[in-house]
C-alpha cells in the first residue's frame, strides 16, 4: 500500500480545536452561536475559521439566513469529505470496517470473517480491509486522515497498545505501531465502547445532551460515559466496566474469573450457556436460545429475564452515580430487546433514585456499522485534537 | 444583623476565573506555570492578575525563586483573608458552622444542638451560629463573601432549594432565600457530599489528582465524584447516590423505601438497628454497637462486617465505572474504620476490575469541621464563578 500524507487541519490551540469541533457537531452554525457555545470571542472565532475555509475544511452557507432583527447570517458547515477516516472494529471471529467522512457519512463498509484471532492473523485481515476501502475511495484517498481500530478490553490509547483483551486473548499487543507501519497512515487504538461514546458525543445524543451513558448489550456488557465535557477514560485506562459490577447472582462465575458480575448472566455467551444447560444440549447456539425464548421456552425465557434483571440493576447503578441526561441502550443485544425489556424496566425502576429517574432512556436500533463508525470517529477526533497545556491564542 | 456588602473579585470571564482558581489551589505559583496549567497565554495571565493584586486578593512572592536558567520567578499566592466564607452543615440533631478563609484556614467554628429539625427551628439556629461567627471576625467581617449551607439529599443549588432531604424530612424548602433575607449575605445551598468533593478538589487530593471519588460513611453513605475537570452534579440534580446502589442483601429494607440498598445495611442507623435486633434491646445506641463490636460481640461484629461488605462492593462499582486516580474514604464512620476494614477490602478486591484496581485508597481522619468546611468552600467557589457562555477575553 502506498504511503499517504495524512490530511489534517492546522489547529494550534485548544480553543481553535474547540471552534472547529463545534462546526463539526453543530453545523450549520453561525459565528455568533459558536462564540456563545464556546465562550470564545468573535475575533478568535473569525481568526480560527479563516484558514479552515481557505484549506477547504469549512464552508460558508450559500443561502444566507436572516437573523431577526439584524444582518444576514451565513452559517458555517464542514466540507463533509474534507477528512475521511477508516474505522475498524475487531471481534473474535470477524472484523467490520467502514469509511466515514467528517460529515458522518458512511462512504464504504466491509465485513471479513477471521479464521482465528491471533494478532498476526487479525492484523493481516485489518490491512486487507483497510486497503480495499482506501482503493474504493479513488481520488478521495487524498483526504484520508487516519485509521481508528476499536477493541474490547483494557487499551492504552496513548501508545496504541492492547493491554488486555479477554475476548481476543491478547495481552500487550502494540497494535497501533504494527498497523501504522503496514498501512503508512496514523492509527489510533481505542476501547470499543469508549469509541462508540465518542462517536455518540459528536454525532449522536451528545449534540443535544450535556451528559449521557451508552450501554452496549452483546458478547460483553459495556458502558461509555460522557460527563463534564468529555468521555470518561479512567485514570488507569479502565472505566465503564458495567459488565463487571457485582450485580449478578453472587454464585454466577464470570469469564473474567470473578463471581457475581453482570456479564456472568447477561452476556450473550452466558445466556446461550444457560439455555444449553436447561436443555442439557451443548450444541445450542445463541440463535437457538433467541428462537426458543420467542417460542416461550421456560429455560430460555428465564435466561433472558435474568439478563434483563442484571442489566436493569446496572443501568440504575450508573444513573444513581452519574445522573446522566440520557441513557442509550445499544449493541447487538438490542435486536432482541423485547426478551430483556420487562425485567430490565422493573429492575431499573425498583432501584433508580429520586430525580435521577428523569433521565431519558433510548433504545438504539443496532447496525453492524455502528461499532466500526465509532473507531473511525475516534480517528477523526484524534486528528483535530491539540495537546493540552499549549498556548491558547 | 447588619447588612454586608459581599466581598468578591471582579472576574469578567471564565478564563480569568480559571487563572484565579489556579492561584488559590496551586499557589505559590509562577505566571509561567499558570499559563502552562491553564493553556492560557502569558498576556492573559498578566491582564487577569494585575487587578487581583491591586484589589488585595493576590500577592507577589517576596522571596524570588530563581528559575535555572532564567529570570527570578516571583510566585503568586492568594491573600488568605482577602475572602472569608461561613460554612454550615445541617444535621438532623445539630448544626456545625465554620469560618474559612480563601487560604483554607479555619478561623472559627461552632456546634449547636437542635431541639428539632423543622425548617424554622433550623433556620433560626443557622442565623444564630452565623451571626456569632461573623461577630467573632470583628474588622475582618468586611472580607465576608457569603454563606454556604450543606444538606444531605436532593438540592437545587441554582435556586437554593432543598427539594428532598429524607434525613431532615424536608421537601421544597427555599432555604437559600429564607437565609439570605435574614443574614443579608449571599447564601449558596449545596448537597453535603458534593460540597465536600468541591472542597477536596480545591484543597485536598484534587490538587494533585485528575480524578477522585470521596466516599462518606456515617448516617448515610455518600459519594462525590470529580472527573473531566469538575464535580459530577447530575443532569437532574442527583448523582453520587452510592448509598442507594442495589448492592446490599436483596431483602434489606432501606429508609428510602427501596430494597437492597447499600444504606439498608451500612448506614449507622442500619448498624444500630441490627445490633438492637441481635440483642433484642431497642435502647442500644450506635455508641453501644461500636463498643460491643470492639468487644467481639458476634451480632455487633456481624453488623459492621455486613456494612463493610456492602461498602466494599459499592466502592469497587464506583471504581469500575469511572476509574478514578484516588478514592478517599471519609465521614464519621471512618472513626471506627477498623470494624469495617477487613470485609471492605476483601469485597473491594473481589470485584474491582483490571488496572482500575491501581487507584489509591486513602482513609481520611474525620473531624467535625470537614463537612462545614465543604459548605464554606462551596460559597467561596460560587463567589468566583462566572456564568458559562460569556465572552472569554
Amino acid at each position: 500500500m502506498s504511503e499517504h500524507t495524512a490530511r489534517r487541519p492546522v489547529l494550534g490551540t485548544a480553543a481553535s480545536a474547540e471552534i472547529f469541533t463545534r462546526i463539526i457537531t453543530h453545523g450549520p452554525v453561525s459565528r455568533l452561536d459558536i462564540g456563545r457555545l464556546t465562550g470564545l470571542s468573535q475575533a478568535k472565532v473569525t481568526k480560527t475559521v479563516s484558514p479552515l475555509i481557505a484549506d477547504g475544511f469549512v464552508t460558508v452557507g450559500e443561502h444566507a439566513e436572516h437573523a431577526f432583527p439584524g444582518r444576514p447570517v451565513r452559517p458555517l458547515s464542514v466540507v463533509p469529505r474534507s477528512m475521511i477516516a477508516v474505522g475498524v472494529k475487531v471481534n473474535a471471529d470477524e472484523i467490520f470496517a467502514v469509511t466515514v467522512s467528517l460529515g458522518n457519512e458512511v462512504i464504504g463498509s466491509t465485513r471479513r470473517r477471521l479464521t482465528g484471532h491471533a494478532p498476526e492473523t487479525t492484523i493481516t485481515a485489518i490491512v486487507k480491509s483497510v486497503t480495499a476501502l482506501v482503493d474504493q475511495l479513488g481520488d478521495d484517498a487524498r483526504f484520508l486522515t487516519g485509521v481508528g481500530v476499536s477493541v474490547s478490553g483494557d487499551i492504552d490509547t496513548a501508545d496504541g497498545i492492547v493491554r488486555d483483551s479477554p475476548l481476543l486473548g491478547w495481552t500487550h499487543v502494540p497494535l497501533g505501531s504494527l498497523l501504522s507501519e503496514r498501512l503508512g497512515l496514523p492509527v489510533i487504538v481505542e476501547n470499543d465502547v469508549r469509541a462508540l461514546a465518542k462517536s455518540e458525543q459528536w454525532f449522536g445524543v451528545g449534540t443535544d445532551a450535556d451528559s449521557f451513558a451508552i450501554i452496549t448489550i452483546g458478547a460483553g456488557i459495556g458502558c461509555g460515559i460522557y460527563v463534564n465535557g468529555d468521555v470518561v477514560v479512567g485514570a488507569h485506562g479502565v472505566a465503564g466496566e458495567i459488565g463487571h459490577l457485582p450485580l449478578g447472582p453472587s454464585d454466577a462465575l464470570c469469564v473474567c474469573g470473578r463471581r457475581g458480575c453482570v456479564e456472568a448472566v447477561a452476556s450473550s455467551h452466558a445466556i446461550r450457556d444457560a439455555v444449553c444447560q436447561g436443555h442439557d444440549d451443548p450444541t445450542l447456539t445463541l440463535a437457538d436460545a433467541i428462537r426458543l425464548a420467542h417460542e416461550g421456552d421456560p429455560s430460555a425465557v428465564d435466561a433472558f429475564e435474568r439478563a434483563g434483571t442484571a442489566i436493569g440493576a446496572a443501568v440504575a447503578t450508573t444513573v444513581n452515580l452519574f445522573g446522566p441526561e440520557v441513557v442509550v441502550i445499544a449493541g447487538e443485544g438490542v435486536m432482541d430487546y423485547d426478551l430483556y425489556e420487562r425485567r430490565f424496566r422493573e429492575e431499573f425502576l425498583a432501584h433508580v433514585f429520586g430525580t435521577a429517574a428523569n433521565c431519558r432512556l433510548i433504545v438504539r436500533r443496532h447496525t453492524f456499522v455502528d461499532w466500526a463508525r465509532g473507531a473511525a470517529v475516534a480517528a477523526l477526533r484524534e486528528a483535530i485534537s491539540v495537546a493540552p497545556g499549549g498556548p491558547s491564542d
